[in-house]
């Protein structure tokens, strides 16, 4: 049996926790296609489960990554259009730290030859988690205001591009000066460091009539501010959990203004409805991609073997974008 | 100038508040027409406003009412298609407790000859509120589970028979044995009476691993449960507020089960929003009621005079269906 190289989280703990080791290589199934992975993006899902905050639905790969960049060796019986040979950016459901995995065809995507792996790495999770979120979910639509809180993050530095892409008021978060200017670069007028100052007093003072859309990463501990500062028909997504604990639901707000709050998370779509994030990301924004109009940032491309320093780097949380593991 | 009888609540107060008085009878302006209101339903709204706990919007008419039925008197210059002599169903933005009211044309929906007005008045605000929120924000769809709570009132006996008229799972709560035989008697075999049993103990025998949608009338006191119940992709309508008070909200099980929750109240809509409403309400469910394929329930027609009794009816939650006033 060929073997291969993967990294886990055996027994969970901190980034050192990390063990490399050999496993069989995985055999797609007849609607499969075999990856061999160039390239991984890093999540803060990864991080989750390496801690073992992450309880994986059973049959899931314990194998780390949930995302790739790298070449099509072989493709099951049922797959149509997706040649051994082909550049893609998969998503998968788990199993990415690894030489090797199998994805779903329909959750692939074939990229440009001229693509290297660690950028078809770098956007399939982010670009479908932003797009779900603000355009699925919240609908944001053009002249509107969008609070995008993590502006520095991976997923949330690419909502502000794409924010910016449908020509929304964009009001960034950011915890460090060097992340507020990285997005001022980018021709977003209000970056608030809510280090310095209290995000809703700050965005307040920009917008007194309050917002349209939240684009959440923090959850509880912004829950009131934000139900205050919506306006009518405005829309929250809960994308990520930063903050933890009990929070109370101004319900009569919700129902008085009309606003809408949301959950998302990818990971436990089934596949189908994956097939469907990942066809959407394919028609709108790949050609954005390949069109060379939107350009995510790339923070750190590390080697596998240095998989526990990407994650002290991601929970340090001092990336502006993306980190990818060439493999 | 011509007066009429109108009735309002010049000092906010139990049902016994309601005032009688005579006042000039009003114009329409270009985009309105005049109806010679012959009947008007009695809301939750009406009794709130009267007890003084809902704020009005400024430039809001301060006399009750805001759906009636009638007969067009006069048009003004702009409204095209609706003649005076017309019988019609109006949303009004107040003003229904009286002998005229003005509406925007686009918030007025011409019903058959033969219907009274009775009829008319009691169906607009009902069906328009149930099938924006089962239907325009849950997204409702056949074969899906939903709870409707408050399964006696105007609104909640209408979102079931609108629910099952798609082929929805329905499980309604009522407060009173006789309401849970109404319920029977259209075929929604799981009733459940809130005050014999918690609900939501009761609705996990009937769906053990949980429901899609709540039509939610009663807010904080029951958020926490309804969050719980809700399986994958849920999703809860807040329509009115029959608890106060704060509530928590598990906001990480939004986040994994993908739960949607939004609040709706039709008075703020703008009279554009409204007159889509309104449109909606004319194209799916006016031609239902024309055809008798849904015959929604009224519980009371009392003469205008009694309107105090009619709302001490409605507060008391005796009704099944809809409270009318023929005026």
């Amino acid at each position: 049996m060929p073997t291969m190289s993967i990294c886990h989280a055996p027994v969970p703990g901190g980034p050192d926790a990390l063990r490399f080791e050999q496993a069989e290589r995985p055999r797609p199934a007849p609607h499969e296609v075999l990856i061999r992975i160039g390239a991984v993006g890093v999540n803060r899902l990864d991080a989750m489960q390496r801690a073992g905050h992450y309880p994986l639905p059973p049959g899931t790969n314990p194998v780390l990554g949930v995302e790739c960049g790298g070449t099509v060796m072989e493709a099951g019986a049922e797959v149509d259009g997706i040649a051994p040979g082909t550049r893609v950016a998969a998503l998968l459901p788990g199993g990415g730290y690894a030489d090797y995995a199998v994805a779903d065809h329909r959750h692939v995507v074939a990229v440009p030859a001229d693509w290297d792996d660690v950028r078809a790495a770098s956007v399939i999770e982010t670009f479908c988690t932003a797009h779900e979120t603000l355009f699925e979910l919240s609908r944001l639509a053009r002249g509107e205001r969008v609070l995008i809180h993590a502006g520095g993050s991976a997923v949330g530095s690419t909502a502000v591009l794409m924010a910016r892409a449908v020509g929304a008021e964009i009001v960034a978060t950011v915890g460090r000066e060097d992340k507020a200017r990285r997005l001022r670069e980018w021709g977003i007028p209000h970056v608030i460091n809510y280090r310095s100052v209290d995000f809703a007093d700050a965005l307040r003072e920009i917008h007194p009539d309050g917002i349209d859309v939240v684009e959440d990463f923090i959850g509880p501990a912004y829950l009131a501010r934000h139900v205050s500062l919506l306006r009518w028909r405005g829309r929250l997504a809960f994308v990520g959990l930063l903050s933890s604990g009990a929070c109370q639901l101004d319900v009569a707000a919700v129902l008085l203004k009309m606003l809408q709050l949301r959950g998302f998370t990818l990971r436990p779509h089934s596949a189908v409805e994956k097939a469907a994030v990942v066809e959407r990301f394919r028609q709108r924004w790949l050609p954005e991609l390949i069109g060379g109009r939107i350009t995510p940032a790339i923070h750190a491309v590390l080697p596998f073997a240095q998989a526990a320093e990407a994650h002290r780097m991601l929970e340090s949380a001092d990336n502006f974008g993306k980190i990818v593991l060439r493999i």
